[in-house]
């Protein structure tokens, strides 16, 4: 396995890989959502790169950028386990050097929900992607379906500014008592950690009443409100049933939509979702 | 020489020409300042992609967009006469379909000038530029510098989103009598096309005094100002002595800089600028 820094180490260790090429953009501190994204790309693909990057223009100035948890050896031992042919870890210089300017923003979908509670960061998100793939130039590119309005707004970014670049949504992978997968988890305490199963309890207790013929929007919102709201802990910050692409909230009859939901518990933000 | 309209068969027919491949993005009603970047790419390149497309996202609301000139059948004639191997001319629906929302923003360098005069204008030429710079994936891509600012716009922004692309900037190509060619010369009467030497008159002139030892920023406006104000058909929008780079007006002592000036000349407006 390849370990590069720089952006011309990155490029001349690119050309040197098997078309097609899988590309996994992570913030690293990896976890078995992330190493789910590289199996899915090793099986698609010839050659699998991934990306190790704090990208710091994604979080907001009172978030935890600081703070956020790092492993570089252990990520790396995992990726080389993974069968990852090249791993990039660039730094902040690289990525944004003096006098750096040019910001991509895609807007509908960008506002709501994680756009409301984290101004920016979408922008963040947005342009560090196009940098990504600018340099990575993969056929193929994977994103966990645990960041749902991400995935929706790299999916109408690609789309929109024509990369020639699949992009791959995979499931969100759970821990055996249903608490998705998140860097930040590492943050809760023991009873916040426990506090923590309501997330996924409240989505898929409401799944259940939708599967049985629940179609009002308004109620299934309720149904997730009324879960979380057995756990003291829990501060929630948005409980959505919204579209799956525009993620815009849907009213009155659900057909297909996501069901969305963003807490705080203790100092830690959580966000989960469910398909309907 | 391949003239192609979607996406899908820009992406086929690109894909059978050998590199490197040189790119001129174009609006189309060509003259020999569009020619110019043509001939440049042929000497550098194996093979040479030009677009053409009045890409309306950089007109404001009260400019030209309607009436800009356009003649499709010269253009191929000219281009196939050039040697160029793909000419790609997109629609507006093939641009911007429905739902489009994404846009790439250079800051600073995007502000003066230009910027100011046309809010918006270098959104939609830094937009535009990445997706045709996303579908047509040259290894070099040509620009006039008569457009300096909308040059020193795509260089920063090829670099701060890691396009693996080198970006050529070309002299401007100028008439006899040394009007700067542009497809907008076409609206002067002329009775205005006369007057319209002034532009070149102004740079020429100041640029003899700045030769001759003169280095004051504010001078050298003055200068260009006086000559313009020998015209009375002519309304001065600006006149600058900026970085080249950064565009940035200087104040005080000129090492280095561009001498760019705006002009409405009856109802059409004209820019001009030279390298000191």
């Amino acid at each position: 396995m390849n370990v590069v820094v720089t952006l011309d180490e990155l490029r001349v260790a690119r050309r040197k890989l098997e078309a097609p090429v899988g590309f996994v953009p992570t913030m690293g501190f990896l976890h078995d959502g992330h190493l789910s994204l590289v199996r899915q790309a090793k099986l698609d693909c010839a050659s699998v790169v991934v990306s190790i990057f704090v990208n710091p223009t994604q979080f907001g100035e009172n978030e935890d950028l600081d703070k956020y948890p790092r492993d570089l050896q252990r990520d790396l031992r995992l990726l080389e386990s993974a069968g990852v042919e090249l791993v990039w870890t660039p730094s902040s210089e690289v990525m944004y050097p003096t006098g750096y300017q040019t910001w991509v923003i895609v807007e509908e979908v960008s506002k709501p929900l994680e756009g409301t509670m984290r101004p920016g960061h979408f922008r963040g998100v947005a342009t560090i992607v196009t940098k990504l793939f600018n340099a990575v130039q993969p056929q193929r590119a994977y994103f966990g379906q645990k960041d749902a309005q991400q995935a929706a707004v790299i999916r109408r970014m690609s789309r929109d500014l024509d990369f020639p670049i699949d992009i791959e949504v995979c499931p969100t992978v759970r821990e055996p008592d249903g608490l998705a997968m998140s860097s930040r988890n590492v943050y809760l305490s023991a009873e916040e950690r426990k506090a923590a199963t309501v997330l996924s309890r409240a989505l898929f207790h409401t799944k259940i009443t939708f599967d049985a013929g629940e179609r009002d929007a308004k109620c299934l919102r309720q149904g997730v409100l009324d879960t979380l709201a057995t756990e003291p802990l829990i501060k929630v910050q948005y409980v959505s049933c919204a579209h799956p692409d525009s993620l815009m909230e849907i009213e009155g009859n659900v057909e297909r939509a996501l069901l969305l939901l963003a807490v705080i518990l203790g100092k830690t933000r959580l966000i989960d979702n469910i398909m309907l």
